[in-house]
């Protein structure tokens, strides 16, 4: 591998880029997992990673792998055979959540939604009258693959009065939109560093509630996996410090750096600049004739899917995007391929000179392609929105 | 967490120190899991593990995760429900592959050793004969709880007469011993970066023979971890670049370094090294009076059990190897636990330097808790081996 390449300027569903001092803490020399300066580091992670759920969760933690096998981890430790799940559905991760459901042996009961739509929640409230017995309901809160932003309060509310866990995809809108894990009634929550923490692909923050916990004691068959078998890794993270596996130590070197770049922001400042560039580039885009895609006033702030116009070739676009801005996006899922471009504007992504040299850059690879727009016209409503 | 922080001597049972160029890889800017940079990013590390593990085994790939999730990615793949699973059993990582095999609801027929000693070839072939049916013969090349060096060659060449399939741990050996994957007839094989390899923890190389590959197509039962699903993660790695979830791609870059540098040590002349430095240690701890714990002739290169002395107080010394000389070495575990110090000389930790330091610091720790013993006696039976 050649020592230097390009740096990409990475607006798509994630990774998005890292801020200098995560990419630092990454090369700091290794210390061993259970050393008193890793345990210490490990208490503070715990620590901003509560800061950055909002909640007081005891079993707050870095998961050992990407934020997939978050979701995996909340549904192996809280579902056993034969237990009913009631999902949300409305894109790719729904429908993730309903394979490993059945891997699982239990029983997905979905509640779907055009993609690009939320999943009403008086559905799911609905859902959760008729299967009272219901072990769990999963709702994803950032659907990175339609851009819906799934409101969840309701639902959490109404699961918060039943013996159901309530179980919340953050993988794409922690600390790049308001989340409150205790507030709102979330048993259960994952989320990835790779996207609006700014930090590499490859740990998955996660926190259980009492009442999560509760129901993992109450297990009558073992979690089928050992690697992210819970009630295990607690006792590593807890005061025990009882070896499981070795820590991946660089990555939390990274993520506590990372965790500590969103306080030093704060975190409400953190989801206003997501809003501001959000509103400069659906402003933009809509002034170059490209509305966004994701159901009106459901539309995610960090990450923006933008209807292709006809007659324009995606991959061209993405392509030329790449080779001639350095710029990636990324394209559609499922049945949004071909029909979608994903625009992410997450943690150090999310700046206004990444908003206008996106528009810049499309608006000219569009009209190279043929398509008819007015001059600027992007930029100039965005500047609007981001001041001068 | 502070910027600066001590630099450890990592001999314990991992990870070991990174090289510079290793750790100066992770700091690389950020690229995405499918910019054509990191496709051809993935080429290499593919093509370069193959040589690592001696093999030309098409599906050769870093698990996402600790090398723990390589144990399991092997085992939930090739086994369903009801599937018998023959697993030699003589330290932590034996019991482990028990434990897991029970949680995919299969059978395990265990082969059990006195910790310490190895796994006799004729038992666990004993078992193949008495079990034609079994699906499994699993074998951890080096129990890094004892110490021991399991040979495979024996049991390969007996699996491969058959419908088995011969799954061996190289955890801790991959890149510090020989280990050929195709000539020995190891049909899946999993290590971790963090060994003989020198790159931190994170990743979980992992290399599957076509007669593993067949059995994965033919399962009635889907795999029932989503995230470890090889049949999804090889549509990533392969051809179709099909998105499973996002790769670690710091890790990855980190990676790809570390087995450059393997590469240009020679696989070889790095076993060479392992073994030189072992012998170094070894010889010098028996000057000492302290023997190694490992059955005689099967004691593995990279990590050496020692007896600790009767009277010495185990945790006091590893305390002040860590206080006063930035040490790291590792307890025992399990029934060993306070029984033995575990030495590991693994990749950029095995060194002349640190054998030197360890021995000099040892002997100064213990002669300070009132272990008579030669002076200097270590040092120089090291040196012997070393050379000047």
């Amino acid at each position: 591998m050649t020592e230097s390449h390009t740096t990409r300027i990475l607006l798509g569903p994630g990774p998005s880029n890292a801020h200098p001092r995560v990419l630092r803490a990454l090369s700091r020399p290794l210390v061993g997992h259970l050393d008193p300066i890793f345990l210490t580091l490990m208490g503070e992670i715990q620590d901003l990673l509560r800061k950055t759920f909002q909640t007081d969760n005891r079993l707050t933690i870095p998961i050992s792998a990407t934020g997939s096998a978050g979701m995996e981890a909340c549904l192996v430790n809280l579902l056993e055979p034969g237990d009913k799940a009631i999902v949300g559905v409305n894109g790719v991760f729904g429908t993730r959540m309903i394979d490993i459901v059945g891997r699982i042996g239990a029983e997905a009961i979905p509640v779907e939604a055009p993609w690009g739509e939320i999943v009403p929640p008086e559905a799911v409230i609905g859902a959760l009258k008729a299967n009272p017995e219901a072990k769990v309901a999963c709702l994803v809160h950032a659907e990175t693959s339609t851009g819906a932003w799934q409101p969840l309060e309701e639902v959490g509310a109404a699961v918060r009065a039943t013996d159901s866990l309530f179980i919340v995809d953050a993988v794409t809108s922690l600390a790049g939109a308001p989340l409150y894990v205790d507030t709102w009634g979330i048993d259960a929550c994952y989320s990835g560093t790779q996207k609006c923490l700014s930090c590499p692909p490859g740990l998955s923050p996660l926190t259980f509630s009492e009442k999560a916990l509760d129901a993992l004691r109450r297990r009558k068959s073992a979690v089928q996996s050992w690697y992210l078998d819970l009630s295990m890794i607690e006792k590593y993270w807890g005061d025990e410090r009882f070896y499981h596996h070795t820590a991946p130590v660089s990555m939390n070197y990274a993520l506590a750096e990372a965790l500590h770049l969103v306080q030093e922001e704060g975190l409400e400042a953190r989801w206003r600049r997501h809003q501001r560039h959000h509103e400069a580039l659906r402003d933009g885009l809509s002034a170059m004739g490209l509305p966004l895609a994701a159901q009106e006033g459901r539309r995610l702030w960090m990450l923006n899917s933008v209807t292709i116009p006809s007659g324009i070739d995606d991959a061209e676009v993405r392509k030329r995007l790449l080779a001639d801005y350095n710029i990636e996006i990324g394209g559609g899922l499922g049945p949004l391929k071909g029909k979608v471009w994903r625009i992410g504007l997450m943690g150090e992504s999310s700046t206004p000179a990444n908003v206008l040299l996106l528009l810049t850059a499309l608006e000219r690879i569009l009209r190279d392609l043929g398509k008819d727009m007015p001059d600027g016209a992007g930029v100039m409503a965005a500047s609007s929105i981001l001041g001068s």
